[in-house]
């Protein structure tokens, strides 16, 4: 099993990435093998200079690098000879089994879809991400902002897609699939909520429990919370900063802590024909760390297999 | 000035709201009456066990009160002797100068709308509410529910009715208003806010600084945070959420103590021709004591002659 590092990929690359990389080495059992994307000798300074043994890794040397701000769909076709580019490459050859950076995010979006393509009966891509709940389990929120504009039969696949991932990634049984909504009764919300409540109950491929406000998104209604890709993107976000606010003040609380993005590493894009995980710009070591964990995880649990196997 | 009051309205009613009642009276002046509409005989009795005299206050009898999961225009039309009803019905002959009740949200918007009525050129009156701030300032986040679907030309009108609160409400000068979105560059986010960003950035009736994140709600960015109804109502109500579990964990910092919605009492109905303020189902009394106070202060800052002209 070969799993790619987008190494150029975040605000704090090479430095954060190849040290990330290293502590997740230490994960890594016979077989398995940390492919680093990127410029080599820069990768293999850093690793010389932190004592590693640059050996423990394979490397693919590539030449440029997408910015944080450049256009993503432009980005990944102008430069084939980025990190990003050449990481889909090597996905879509199969010559590593997962991809993960945390670089232009829309870039590794349109990169996902253009390389390995959508899986058969899925509509739309979505991007995952965690929701921690009060008793310490780990939400699913589905999407955080690969679709900004929804359609009603994007929202039963999105709880498909995230149950899925649920079960195998995070191993829950039959996890409970609810809507993000600003009313609790059927009935109630925008016109895409309203169109999408029926169809997911009627939905074969998933525990729907019906609804959730923003007031109960911590409170254990769910394993998987669906929104539409800007209702999860504001609420991640705004998630994010309650954790940075709690940390600023010195609050230190074991659920607060839950909302730091560094245990998680990274967000899967599920919904494409191999296991991709797209990282916070700001990735720590930690969080690379634990990006390139979630995207093994994908791979051990053939998840992608799964989804396919659902969407026939 | 006749301040009216439902004191049949939220899960607590009538014993929160007369107690709310009676704190609110120590911040009446002469020639400001507080009128109680709901069972006199209740209230009276409520008063009276409070060693209160119940001659500081008018009182109009209703005899239906209009359930919280009551079909708001339903409940509206069948219950016309109910205190939200009737509440209207004095709002619009003039008997009252404002009216706010804790009771059901759609019906007050609803008797807000058939009653007092849109104020000429304001497309949808909208829903405001508190978003506090770092810097212990309190931002104004603009709507929060009236209008879960929101077409684009709505947006600016949300930034004008918010701009106009913030100013002659809460005394900001010349408030910065942003628009509520998953990118900060112009052209980002879903179709309504790439729409909706012209618009906002072309109007004269305010200052437009631009999108502002989830990661950026706190954050001092603007007095006036624009998103429609379905997105603010998730964020209002997830950020409650923040401080319940602070609460509850015994976490005692002055920002998250700025979440309490007692403090504020209620959420005016922005864009109608009289001031009408709705609270929180859940309001105790030093809630109820907020919302009569802050529609006190809307009708003392003339807010609504304010508004009318600025839509003129």
């Amino acid at each position: 099993m070969k799993i790619g590092l987008d190494i150029m990929g975040g605000d704090f690359a090479p430095q954060a990435t190849v040290l990330g990389a290293i502590v997740a080495y230490n994960s890594f059992s016979a077989g398995q093998q940390l492919v680093l994307i990127g410029d080599k000798e820069q990768t293999v300074n850093i690793l010389q200079e932190n004592n590693f043994n640059p050996d423990h890794f394979e490397y693919i040397h590539t030449t440029e690098v997408i910015g944080m701000g450049e256009h993503p769909a432009k980005a990944v076709v102008q430069k084939p000879n980025s990190s990003i580019s050449v990481g889909f490459k090597l996905l879509k050859e199969g010559a590593i089994d997962a991809f993960s950076s945390a670089g232009n995010s829309g870039a590794m979006l349109v990169g996902a879809v253009l390389s390995v393509k959508t899986i058969p009966g899925v509509l739309r891509p979505a991007i995952t991400s965690i929701m921690p709940q009060l008793s310490g389990a780990l939400g699913i929120l589905v999407d955080v902002g690969a679709n900004a504009d929804c359609k009603p039969e994007f929202m039963p696949q999105f709880g498909a897609l995230g149950s899925l991932f649920a079960q195998h990634v995070y191993g829950f049984d039959n996890p409970r699939v609810a809507l993000v909504n600003i009313g609790e009764e059927e009935g109630k919300g925008n016109v895409l909520c309203q169109a999408a409540y029926p169809l997911m109950k009627e939905s074969k491929l998933f525990n729907f429990v019906g609804n959730v406000e923003g007031r109960g998104l911590f409170y254990d209604n769910a394993e998987v919370l669906v929104c539409d890709g800007f209702t999860g993107n504001v609420i991640l976000k705004f998630a994010e900063t309650f954790y940075e606010v709690t940390h600023e003040k010195g609050i230190n609380d074991s659920f607060f802590k839950l909302f730091n993005y560094e245990q998680y590493g990274g967000s899967p894009i599920l919904g494409v024909n191999a296991p991709v995980v797209v990282g916070h710009g700001i990735s720590s070591p930690e969080a690379i760390k634990n990006m390139v964990l979630i995207s093994k995880k994908m791979v051990e649990s053939n998840l992608v297999d799964k989804i396919k196997l659902a969407f026939q």
